[in-house]
């Protein structure tokens, strides 16, 4: 029997999108919320669960899920540390999968990145992260900016907190922190998402840029996580395990 | 008689070349100062003088200037309101060359960011700004970035003021204004200058890159600034009236 | 009463486009031909033609419209000498509109080539212009490319002929000569168009960049040259004359 | 004892980098040709020989090597067939380095576009590479634009020659082909190496990019290579035999 998977939010871009790519996968599905909808009755009539709304539901979306007994799928960033922490508390439950790009060419990236920088040492090598979205978007940096931090971080046998992030450069910052990663956005038009990692030396730079053209391709990879989460030992995912990456 | 030309940290990178092109445009090395050195001495030993040292000494290197009655080409970014006004007040009694960037090649980037911004309306196209400079730069974004930002604003009938700036987006930011002008930052290797102004909107994007490879065109374009500013009457000159394109 | 438009190749991807903005201008669509269709009845039937089909027909469209007393709207590239003068014939007796590329921001950024040439001596600074299109595109370099450097070219006072064009390079081919203005074609994906053109010299690049998205800004600017053509005397026009920029 | 290291061509600027990084390095600068001088000679007065002169002269300078049975490191690029055998032959006797390009970050990015292209399949993901050099380079594409070229062929277990490469489009080329690998050059200014291998789907586009400030790092590259050399058994080696990346 197919899946039935629910999609929080199904009025919106993402929303059509993710419905239209369950049904494209041979899915079932299984309905969706809009804004104020009850998520407790969509959870409780699909076996996975979808949702690229808005940060500040993230929490309640998880805690509904985790309720249910239903595998969630979640693509939103910017989250608050008591909604991160809330994600953690249902993904002792549930199987959630969380990620900041659910595009297979993007986790791609994120593994080279790593490597980069692995090979690259941080007190010749300047790493700058700038990533561009459209006008509507409210968060800075995105979510995938700081996954790329983070594997540049790993890349380096470091974490980002301990290397140091300079995000949002204004003002009098002082010189550049040796081994830190910075963070620059760019919001305008109707951009799906442009990321680039730049190692800057002084003889030479080495830089790695991603180009998302279409929303579709993140539909895609959350549908695809939402049949790999079917049937999973309750834990935190990211793509990497979807894709076999991990 | 070759003109007489200070140079203000004499002992930096920027004053060596500053030093090295004072001689190959013909003119007279009268001598300069090291940090703490007196800037009124060299002042008085000399016809013109020019500063890229520091923001911080900008305001007393103005009164100087206006005391010894001498031109003064100044090449710092970053400088405070007061430093603004005390300049200003300097160039009630000197002439004064305030540029945000002394090369030609950035000048002719300001005109056309400026036509650009008045052939693309801001209801449709948002302008963002990305700069990119050494790992020791202090300030951000750069007084070249500003200046083209002020560009856009101007092509558009207004000041960057009104049109409001969003520089160094980090966390939760809300979508972008219409109209307004973004900034980003990024700092890393020996990068002597990049700037791009990037109009965006959802059909097209349009943008504009200067890269300077050599700060010796700074120098080159201050010294010639400083031939030009002798014997002008007082007043806050910047590059296009020494280039003629104001 | 509302202008009647024939649309050549109505059943492409640029055909449909084509037909959708004919009707949302207000226009009437007149119908299309589809390949091997009579060109003649099209325009009998119409007030005004579009032809993006091929070049190979180009010669034989704007002689049926000369033949029906109808203005034409051509968009292909690629055309020979033959069908240059087929194109060149036509326009004695009735209006052609000939573009490279009808999107306004494109005729934006030819203008402003044209003017950094003229600013930037072509014995410092070498133009190279690059182009990036969809993987089908079967001619290089793209039409607009070739508008970008006759741009270049009438900047610096010459034509792309007496400057000499290095297009394609491969090979043993040789320094680069002064002033010539160079060529690369990028094929790949489902790229609209983008295009850029770069002087370079040894302290500084200049570079302008234009990225089209969609398609369909190409089909707004055609029907807008068949409404302006519509009533015109004969002659050979291209977009400035439409969008007023001549 | 120090290694005492040849230069062919020592008064060219790379000749003249060469000889200071031999010395940097702590070996013996043991001399060097000048345009038709006696290869032979300064080889049985060397212990290893560096040769960047021109693609003419490595035939005659890979027989005079493997004549004085000293290793040598050949570092132009723009082989005929006929070179190419020479240089085969003369690494049946003596330890021949013979790379695209000595810099250590174009080395790892030759790594990464091979497995970019092991992850992203040809059918999807046309690979195009473009390179940028100063206005004096004689030959297109750039040595390090064909092993860019050879490692994505290698990535998708192909060769270049089986999966086509499509260079210096111009004219009716049709369509891209399936598979097949692009090349454009461009020439400007100074640039002392430039290079992006573009992986374009129609929803994403991946680019990796090295950009070279400063020919020093080839010298520096070169000089390892030689230092490495010394004592190896005979055979043709490049860079990632000396990185240890092989």
């Amino acid at each position: 029997m197919s899946l039935r998977i629910g999609i929080m939010g199904i009025a919106g871009r993402m929303g059509r999108l993710l419905a239209e790519e369950v049904v494209a996968a041979g899915a079932v599905l299984a309905g969706g919320t809009v804004r104020g909808g009850d998520a407790g009755a969509l959870l409780s009539a699909s076996d996975a669960a979808i949702d690229f709304t808005h940060a500040s539901a993230a929490a309640a979306h998880a805690a509904s899920a985790a309720a249910a007994g239903k595998p969630l799928v979640l693509g939103t960033s910017g989250l608050s540390p008591e909604a991160e922490a809330a994600v953690a508390r249902a993904a002792e439950r549930v199987p959630v999968v969380y990620a900041a790009n659910f595009a297979p060419g993007v986790n791609l990236v994120l593994a080279l990145a790593e490597r980069m920088a692995a090979a690259l040492p941080a007190e010749n090598y300047d790493a700058e992260i700038v990533e561009m979205h459209h006008r509507q978007k409210v968060d800075a940096p995105s979510g995938t900016a700081l996954a790329l931090g983070r594997a540049v971080a790993r890349g380096r046998g470091t974490t980002l907190e301990a290397a140091g992030a300079e995000s949002g450069r204004d003002g009098h910052c002082g010189a550049r922190r040796t081994g830190a990663i910075g963070f620059a956005a760019l919001r305008g038009g109707q951009v799906v998402g442009e990321h680039t990692v730049l190692f800057a030396a002084g003889a030479e730079h080495i830089a790695l840029t991603h180009r998302s053209f279409d929303r579709r391709a993140y539909a895609t990879g959350a549908v695809r996580a939402a049949l790999w989460a079917h049937g999973r030992a309750p834990g935190l995912y990211d793509m990497k395990h979807v894709l076999g990456m991990a």
